[in-house]
């Protein structure tokens, strides 16, 4: 199984964590989708990551269609601990907090955290390179705390964020946090309740490709891959 | 069951489609997501149409979570007319389209088209009203053209346009064209293949709801409710 992917989308970190909890290793392919390279576009019109690519199976593009495909063909497996919960209502639920970290707090955090941070540094001027845009920055910084408020609200009423089990839900949240934890621009002392969670899912074995993860030139935040942040 | 709408937003179309389908006549509540209004925020916080509700149900938001809760209660009663297909491998083709018109598709054409010639009459000028942007407008007439070829390749290829049946995603691409329909802001003459799988989606008994759809003081084109235009 081949991953096109970025190491800091988030939409990319989550189907890395859903991988790695349903202990597939894929080969991992760095796209730079501001490149909009030909043969990219050919596996996905939309130009995005991630895209998952199995032998014998059409490409699937995007976190969603994604997590659905590795629900239905490896999902029953886990049992007790399959990552999308059985019952129609659950499922409601999960779903639901899904799209609302990979759409809402994306929109709002993560795309201009990660685009002007990090993926800047990499574009020439043509595809939009340049020096961060300080008011989006400031945007995203005051957005995350009430997206880690609300995480940590979650947090406290349910053990975990959709109910009473790890599901989809949590793997979303910590790819998108996961990736501001790493410019430092996660503010921890905002929610006591969001940081204990953070640090359960952090210490899963399945965390650890991401926690390895770095840029040349640009450390990790001191606490991003301490297990007791 | 509920559906918060709006008569022109074509995900709420998709769903309206896809109830018919499955032979459910909700209660239909038009929602300006304009406005803002509490009480919608509360039922979904993303403030966007559609939602569904169902008594005992939590409250659906979004066409994608929709479509997969009906799946996953009714579909197999559709039996071998199931709206997405059984197998793994299909779904991925189903929803892989279903993006492609619901965020592509929309974001190119059908957004810009219904906000500048439909949404933009009722809102306040502090909520975005105001007269049509012309060169919004200008793309999103000429981003249509590439989105019917495309249809018209996959119906000519295909018969429908994830496969050999109807699925969700012949009614997610009729439910986008159908608003811009209404506009008369389609070129059925680009594609004849396009136009013939068109028509004969629009034939279905379940199109009819969305083909009575009017807005006051704006009628529909010439050929909208036409079944053979």
């Amino acid at each position: 199984m081949q991953l096109y992917h970025h190491p800091f989308c988030p939409h990319s970190r989550f189907v890395r964590l859903l991988l790695a909890e349903y202990g597939i290793e894929p080969e991992l392919v760095e796209v730079r989708v501001w490149e909009r390279k030909p043969e990219f576009l050919a596996l996905n019109p939309s130009g995005e990551t991630p895209v998952m690519v199995e032998e014998h199976v059409p490409s699937a593009p995007g976190a969603a269609i994604i997590a659905e495909y590795l629900d239905e063909t490896r999902g029953l497996a886990l049992g007790d601990r399959r990552l999308l919960p059985h019952a129609p209502l659950e499922r409601i639920e999960v779903r639901r907090l899904v799209q609302w970290f990979h759409e809402k707090m994306f929109l709002d955090v993560t795309e201009p955290l990660v685009r002007e941070r990090i993926y800047k540094r990499y574009m020439k001027s043509d595809q939009g390179g340049g020096p961060p845009d300080a008011t989006a920055l400031r945007a995203a910084r005051a957005n995350i705390r009430y997206h880690l408020k609300y995480i940590g609200w979650l947090a406290k009423a349910r053990n975990w964020l959709a109910g009473d089990r790890l599901s989809h839900a949590d793997l979303a949240a910590a790819a998108h946090l996961s990736a501001a934890d790493y410019l430092g621009d996660v503010p921890w002392d905002v929610d006591e309740d969001a940081r204990a969670w953070y640090a359960r899912v952090k210490s899963r074995p399945t965390f650890r490709g991401i926690l390895a993860d770095s840029i040349p030139g640009m450390p990790p935040s001191a606490t991003y891959a301490d297990l007791d942040f």
